[in-house]
């Protein structure tokens, strides 16, 4: 729950927008979900990320988490077109002690340790994948594993909320993600070349899901705390000014009290 | 029909090739549709054009039309992994005479005109689309329109083969394919963005068309003349040194006749 202090940030930051700005910001808050969320893992084209940013703001899927292993995770705000802002995203960054990637860091890397071998590479995703099971999520693999591989429009919703992973462009997904795979996904092909560009597995899948979600009466809506408080985010987020605004509100209560 | 020529030519052909790659094919081939074609118009990234050429092989739609009206239309093997020789890509290239996307190239038709005045631009997708509708094909814009625009779920195929057209990147279907739409097809967006990206766009179209078709007992497969045909040019295209093998079995051909 939001508290009696934030309710009053809150209320003075919309008194900032215009009463269509507010209204669109309603509109699309009930339409966001964490019934599917969407993770990355170790992507490197700064474009296949923001093209996914996008995606998941356009079918309303709130939540992305994106894991680094060895490769930044980086968006092109050409690309995404700003929507990184309106999304729960969750960025687990690089440990220390990975083997950076391009020559010359392996190169400094190489020097600084003692025996002139990089340190092991760790990965994360184990722990972010355990985390999303603790919470109810099931891990979704989209790599194809065998002919049972559920499709997008067969893939079980009612069983629970999904985590859908994506691996990274050349390799798919780690055997990290295939250890803690509930299920795999696979989009049916039937031509010479046997996969998809990332982005564009990424809006299929993500198009057919939330589309089946709201078909088939799940419960997909933000709870109404939650909602309070994505829209608080958004608020101090995206209003101009809004640090000034916050300053000042804060400066003027405290006078006030 | 092929003739008693081209068969033997094929046969010959076909020897060249391993039996799984010749059994790959045919599998391909039979996945084969001309029931949903895909007609991109002026588009101007290459990644763009590459992705949609991917797409289309990937879920057996074999016609894609590019029509250039001030950009040239590139794709990129990067991205299409080759499968631009796999498709029937039908490129309709930029008229003379139209003023040249660049500046030095529009300063250079001005100075060559005698009035200074850059030819008027002339469109090739009026002849392009009505071509299309000439051999029974129905027309979808793939732009927001109306309230009642239909969705890839909901789009009428029963109605007959559908050519569905994608817009140049930044301002979308031309007024001409406006003009010429028999139907307008909109995927649902919930978000702040209003977009996607052409690939996702035509991925997410493709992708569910394409499972609509064989799910719906359409007859989309190719007729037995034209899947012959389309396995002469993929031997033609594909079996390595086809060239050489070509002029050496149309030597050997006269020289036994």
């Amino acid at each position: 729950m939001l508290s009696e202090d934030e309710k009053r940030l809150q209320e003075y930051l919309e008194g900032f927008l215009t009463p269509e700005r507010k209204e669109r910001m309603r509109t699309v808050l009930e339409q966001r979900t964490r019934y599917i969320t969407c993770v990355l893992e170790d992507l490197f084209d700064p474009r296949n990320g923001s093209a996914v940013i996008r995606h998941c703001d356009a079918l309303g899927i709130h939540e992305l988490h994106a894991i680094e292993n060895k490769h930044r995770f980086k968006s092109d705000t050409q690309v995404d077109l700003g929507t990184a802002q309106w999304l729960d995203m969750r960025i687990y960054r690089k440990p220390r002690g990975v083997a950076p990637t391009s020559v010359k860091g392996r190169r400094r890397a190489a020097q600084a340790s003692p025996d002139g071998i990089p340190p092991p590479e760790k990965s994360r995703t184990p722990t972010v994948l355990a985390d999303l099971k603790s919470r109810g999520y099931r891990i979704v693999a989209t790599s194809p594993h065998a002919d049972d591989d559920a499709l997008p429009e067969t893939l079980d919703l009612a069983a629970g909320p999904v985590a859908v992973v994506f691996g990274t462009e050349k390799h798919g997904i780690s055997d990290a993600v295939r250890a803690a795979a509930d299920v795999f996904l696979r989009i049916p092909m039937v031509g010479f070349v046997e996969s998809f560009n990332l982005s564009a597995s990424a809006a299929i899948v993500f198009h057919v899901l939330s589309r089946r979600i709201r078909l088939e009466g799940l419960p997909w809506r933000l709870e109404a705390e939650d909602a309070e408080r994505v829209m608080h985010t958004w608020l101090r987020r995206t209003v101009p000014h809004a640090e000034r605004l916050i300053a000042r509100f804060e400066a003027e209560n405290a006078l006030g009290g």
